[in-house]
């Protein structure tokens, strides 16, 4: 099934091209020259483009339908054009100002955002640089009238420097959210002293264009403000929820697929160059770890809303959103790293890993867990419940360390100890299921943990399929792939040594290793958590947000862990 | 000294603020209000705001002292203003259409970007938004002539349908680069539409306006173009060139930190975040993670500019320096993974680290020289020499490689080992000096790498100021400030077991794991390097890329190497 997986995507990378020049690419070229003129192609050319117009249409009532508020926005802006339209045409007292009539419908158009915050944001922009600049502008009109002969050269040089000094303050790093008042302003500014320069109206223009603006500006608020405004303050919330569910899902594909040997036959370039693919695993943490500029975006916006829905009270806290969001960034880059491990050249082999298998499989679920149940909460904006969250994740870590901690020895290669030579044993695959078994016979002795036990069972995994042909021989007698992938290591020894032996026992110990870093890195990953709830816990006492219902949790909590434990075992 | 360093953060970040409640705020804010009408008062409000203004002044210079560019453009800009303010004063025949004038200003503030691929992205844009809707708006209203009585109607329905249509396709997640056309194409639609529905004179509206804003397009072309061009495509070789130099510090803080065991008494709440911090070994990854955005938006300008200066050739590679990026991105997770080993709440014991000290310390020079030498190829454009960059930096991970499987006793803890113990004396820590002077003797016979034989030396390091007050005590026995951290770990076992002891043998053993992830990930760091070489070689053949001078290069390692092995044979 790996193999399968690996091929069709291998498949699919050809398929999109990737970096390698394309040769269909050349060929469809060629073709297309020979048959430049005859009928057929024209007939194909109206077929495909035909069919290209069809997909399009396609995918974008896809967007519709999987986003409602697109089609809504869209006819807000519909509306708010038709009705300045007909408020310029209606009003035959406005027909001597009709020259100014274009700045109303300047006004709606660039206004008109997405959400509210940012239309919100952009109308102050456009106000203060309006009304900064006229307010400026008629001075100097009055100053330049003073200059007599001199006055174009006034008005000429007062251009240049304001022309220098607002884009050079545009230019500093805190100025960028105000990036479109100070372009307004220039543009006011030089069009009253430009325009008013020559009607000697200075006033009026300023005032008139004012006028416009304000008209403009209140029919594209009023239209984008009273029917269903779109809130970026709450596509903040919905991104973190989005971040905490992708986190979560990358956890357990990451933990799942280390512990089932899933192995890429060949990475997707797409992820060596950190692009966006289409992998559950990679998917998750890549969006959060990603979103920083959306947040940023939303954030700047989110600021400038009024309270409305359940984000009640001025001053909001926002930017505890993205605060929260940056610790499980914190949280995702383990994430990332344990994604490493699956990524990685050296891989350890499955046999060891089904050791851990339940210790890990169980930090991944519990981990997961709290994960979801903090995007639920912020989701639901209800704050934590008197249980401590992270008990049951701190537990599994636990066990987890415990359980390394009496089986290190699968950990190392203890052949090639300086200090000599006892464990042998431990490295001849055959020999490690007897330690398995031993291990088993010993842990129903000790009986500490009724959940360790499940682990016989689970051993019987590395014969079925799932990873049968995929699976790293450990001895160094390596796959056609494996050979490939270790070509460093093989490339490295043999030149340093020329012995083979040697490169294959590196191999192995260093494979032996990559166990050992996947479970440090889980259990790093545990230890952020407590990062990420303290985050969360600031932004519920500064949200305000409501008071879990106990009973409700405390009997979801009685079913969950019966089943758990029931299932556990079983 | 770090704990020195570590009360210095703590003061700089309770200055800052942090996210408590700041007990400073309140207090100034009461002192604000008490001596509201004080003539004192207002003496301090003018010194202190003069100071501000004195302050943005000084920052203002030197930001253009920093980047000249900014100066220059803002000159330009001021230039382009005066240059259209003038020659729509001077043209006395274009007094007639002044009310079109204002075209002309727009066009010259709106298409004013700051590097040329962003000017004429902008200015496409403008310009294929104006033509395309002045072409509908006159046939549209042609037709709303034909519809006698129902002309009105037809034009405002004709203005809500289009406005919907362009509203919704915009909002398409691939034709974000086109925002600004679709909005310059609503905007000239309606207003053709309302002022030419007014005055029966569509087509002169139209062309006039294409031309007064052709005017504007090519005085802001022409200067923006002619003096001094900025380009986006240098501006992204310089990012990514960048990218390279911040990893490689990244790196080696990172290396260097480990070996000097330097510790965050307190993490600071910003990394923990994932904000901007300013803190060697985070800055330069976190720059290099975190530009993705600006890459994408550079990539997107770049491809429009022609070729010029060093970037010769029609389209030009772009797309291949945000892959090398994308890469080192890759390379650049495993620093932040081994970033994430200084700030986890297990450490290493000292003792342990010093053991691989040369080792990891070769790993981590000879990996930032890469990324140095390929970040310089990049900046002077240069091909790879014959001589495999990587070879030396290969040959140290297999050193390091072979020391760990030599002594990887040293990362787990026997002691508890199921199958029986032997090397328990490994784990006292008096001990342990034992092993390492025996690991020194033996290593003397054997004498296979002369660099490693520095390990005496340096091991006197521990007895040094540098991280003797910090350093945990792998016996159990912490200092307070490692008991808070280990917090989660003796919660978590006291609460299952209740001994303290299993509590800190737990610990103990995952202090000596950590120090196999640090090493394995930096062994992984390595082996991603090839997949950073194989970008840079893409580029490289794609991009026309000189030959390297093969002599200079030669002596130059040569230098590199005799001056090597003098400093660590000494």
């Amino acid at each position: 099934m790996a193999a399968k997986m690996g091929s069709l995507r291998e498949k699919l990378l050809s398929m999109r091209g990737g970096s390698e020049i394309n040769f269909d690419d050349i060929e469809s070229l060629e073709d297309r020259i020979n048959c430049r003129c005859s009928y057929r192609c024209l007939v194909d050319g109206i077929v495909s483009s035909w069919q290209q117009l069809q997909d399009m249409v396609t995918k974008a009532v896809e967007m519709g339908r999987s986003d409602h508020r697109k089609i809504i926005f869209s006819v807000k802006m519909g509306l708010a054009l038709m009705l300045i339209s007909f408020l310029i045409y209606l009003k035959e007292s406005l027909k001597e100002f009709s020259r100014y009539s274009v700045w109303a419908i300047i006004t709606v158009v660039v206004v008109f955002e997405f959400s509210i915050g940012a239309t919100l944001s952009k109308g102050f922009n456009r106000a203060v640089g309006t009304l900064s600049a006229g307010g400026l502008g008629l001075g100097m009109a009055h100053l330049s009238q003073l200059a007599g002969e001199w006055e174009e050269a006034f008005i000429i040089i007062s251009i240049f420097s304001t022309g220098f000094f607002v884009t050079y303050i545009k230019l500093y790093p805190t100025m960028k959210p105000y990036e479109y008042g100070f372009r307004v302003f220039l543009l006011t500014y030089v069009i009253v002293m430009v325009s008013g320069n020559r009607t000697r109206e200075f006033i009026q223009t300023a005032i008139t264009r004012f006028l416009f603006i304000a008209l403009g500006a209140s029919v594209g608020f009023g239209i984008n403000l009273l029917i269903y405004p779109i809130w970026a303050g709450e596509d903040l919330h919905n991104l973190v929820v989005k971040n905490f569910m992708g986190v979560a899902t990358s956890l357990e594909g990451c933990v799942n697929g280390y512990l089932n040997c899933i192995e890429y036959e060949r990475i997707p370039s797409k992820i060596l160059t950190y692009e966006a693919y289409d992998d559950p695993c990679y998917n998750g943490y890549r969006a959060a770890v990603q979103s920083t500029s959306q947040e940023d975006a939303l954030l700047g916006f989110a600021i400038w809303e009024p309270p409305h829905g359940p984000y009640r009270g001025f001053g909001y806290p926002w930017k505890n959103y993205v605060k929260v969001s940056g610790s499980l960034r914190h949280c995702a880059f383990m994430v990332m790293a344990l994604h490493g491990c699956i990524l990685s050249e050296i891989q350890a082999p499955p046999e060891r890993r089904q050791v851990f298998f339940n210790e890990l499989r169980r930090v991944g679920i519990e981990g997961a867990k709290v994960l979801r149940e903090l995007g639920g909460k912020v989701k639901r904006m209800e704050k934590l419940s008197p249980v401590d969250i992270l008990c049951e994740v701190q537990e599994a870590a636990e066990d987890l360390q415990n359980k390394i901690d009496k089986k290190s020895f699968i950990l190392v290669n203890s052949e090639s100890w300086e200090i000599g030579n006892r464990a042998t044993k431990v490295h001849r695959d055959g020999q490690l299921e007897d330690l398995i078994d031993f291990d088993y016979d010993e842990k129903r002795i000790l009986e500490h943990k009724s959940r360790s036990e499940a682990v016989l069972d689970l051993r019987s995994l590395p014969s079925s399929g799932a990873w049968d042909s995929e699976k790293p021989s450990p001895t160094g007698a390596a796959s056609p792939l494996q050979v490939e992938k270790q070509m460093f290591w093989s490339a490295g020894i043999s030149a340093l040594n020329g012995q083979i032996m040697e490169s294959s026992k590196t191999y192995e110990s260093a494979s032996a290793l990559s166990l050992a870093t996947f479970v440090s890195l889980l259990i790093e990953f545990v230890a952020r958590l407590q990062n990420l709830v303290d985050a969360f816990e600031e932004l519920s006492i500064k949200a305000n947000y409501k008071e879990p219902n106990i009973g409700q949790v405390e009997e979801q909590n009685g079913i969950f862990s019966r089943l758990h434990s029931k299932l556990t075992k079983q």
